[in-house]
C-alpha cells in the first residue's frame, strides 16, 4: 500500500513529531535527543530511533538530531514539500471548517475548488475558495490536475461520491465520513477516523 | 497512561473494527473471521487476533467471532456504553460541525453545553446545544458533572483554555487545536491529530 517502505505507524508518528520540532525550533533549540522527543509524546525513545531508521533519517551520536534537518526530512518523507492540489466535496460545517484551516498549507495541501449539490451553497466563497456545483467536478479535476479529494459529504452519499472521483482518476481521497471506503490500485483512500483518538480518550476515563 | 492495560495501538484499531462490524451486522452476518476483518482494514489477521487477546475478547475456533458479541465487547472496552457528559469550547466552523455530528452519541458522548467568548455566538443554539459565555464554564462543569471538554478554540488560546478546564477538574480533554497539550495525572489529553491520517495519504502520492 505505502510507497517507500515506511510502515504506517511510523508515518503517523512522523506527523506527530513535527509540531514538537517546530515548537522546539521556535524556542531557539538546534538539536534534540530521541529521548526528549519521545518524552514529549509519551512513547519509548527506542521507537523514535527506529522510526528515523525506517525513514532513513540520520542523527549524530552525541548531539542528537539537528532540528532543522529533521523537519526538512520529515516534510520530504511525508510529501509535505511542494503542493498537492485538492478539492473539497461537501461544504457543510465540517467542510467549511477544513477550508478555513490555515495549517493545511503547512502540510502541502492547496485547495483550488469546493463542490456541493445544494444550490444555496453553490456560488459562495469560503476562505477565497469558490463553491461550484458537483456537475462541474469532472472538468475541474481534469483542467486543474487535482491530486486529492477531501470528502466531507453526508454518510449516505459518501460511497457514490468516492466512486465518482475515483472514476475521474483522482489519486487520493481523504475521507471524513464515517463510511468505510476502500483504496483501489489507482486511488489511495485514508479516513480521518475521529473515533480513533476519541477511543484513546474515553478508554482512560 | 491507559487503564486496563490495553495498548494504545490496539485501542485505535478497536475503534476502526467497529464500523466494519456494524456494517456486516446490517448485511445480516452473524459471525466474522479475523482474516475477513483484517482484509477490510488492510492489516494482518494475526494483529486482529492479538488485539482481541489484549482486550480479552474471545472467539470460537471454527466459526470466528460473533459480531454482536464483538460490538458489545468493543463498546465496553472503549467505554462507549452509557454516556459521558461533554462540553465544547470554541464554536467556530469546526466546533459547530462537531456539535452537529450525529455519531457522537454512538460513541457515548453527550454534549450538554458549548462555550465561546464571542458575544455574537453566545446565546445561540446549535443543534439544540446552548452556547454560553466562557465566564460561566466553572458553574456548568461543576453543576453538571462534566467528564470531557472538547477544545475547538484557536491555537493561540488552546493552552490557557486547557489549563483552565484542568484546574476546574475536568477528567478528559479532546484537543482539536494543532497545539501540543500534555496530560496531567488528573486530566487525560488526547489530540485529534488530523495531520496523522493526512500524512498516511500524502505519503502514498
Amino acid at each position: 500500500m505505502i510507497n517507500k517502505n515506511i510502515p504506517v505507524p511510523t508515518v503517523r508518528r512522523l506527523a506527530n513529531y513535527l509540531p514538537v520540532l517546530l515548537q522546539k525550533k521556535e524556542e531557539g533549540k538546534r538539536f534534540i535527543a530521541s529521548r526528549e522527543l519521545a518524552d514529549e509524546l509519551f512513547i519509548e525513545s527506542g521507537k523514535v530511533r527506529k522510526d528515523f531508521q525506517y525513514a532513513r533519517i540520520k542523527g549524530r551520536p552525541k548531539r542528537g538530531y539537528e532540528i532543522n534537518y529533521l523537519i526538512r526530512e520529515i516534510d520530504s518523507k511525508l510529501n509535505w514539500t511542494g503542493y498537492k492540489r485538492a478539492v473539497l466535496i461537501g461544504v457543510g460545517n465540517l467542510g467549511s471548517a477544513l477550508l478555513s484551516y490555515e495549517n493545511f498549507s503547512r502540510y502541502g495541501i492547496q485547495f483550488t475548488d469546493a463542490f456541493d449539490i445544494d444550490r444555496r451553497r453553490v456560488g459562495m466563497n469560503i476562505h477565497d475558495i469558490k463553491v461550484s456545483h458537483m456537475d462541474n467536478i469532472e472538468k475541474v479535476l481534469k483542467d486543474k490536475k487535482i491530486d486529492i479529494a477531501v470528502l466531507t459529504v453526508p454518510a449516505t452519499v459518501a460511497l457514490e461520491t468516492a466512486e465518482k472521483v475515483t472514476s475521474l482518476g483522482i489519486k487520493g481521497i481523504w475521507n471524513f465520513s464515517p463510511v468505510m471506503i476502500k483504496s483501489t490500485p489507482e486511488t489511495a483512500v485514508v479516513s480521518a477516523q475521529l473515533a480513533e483518538s476519541l477511543a484513546v480518550l474515553t478508554q482512560q476515563l
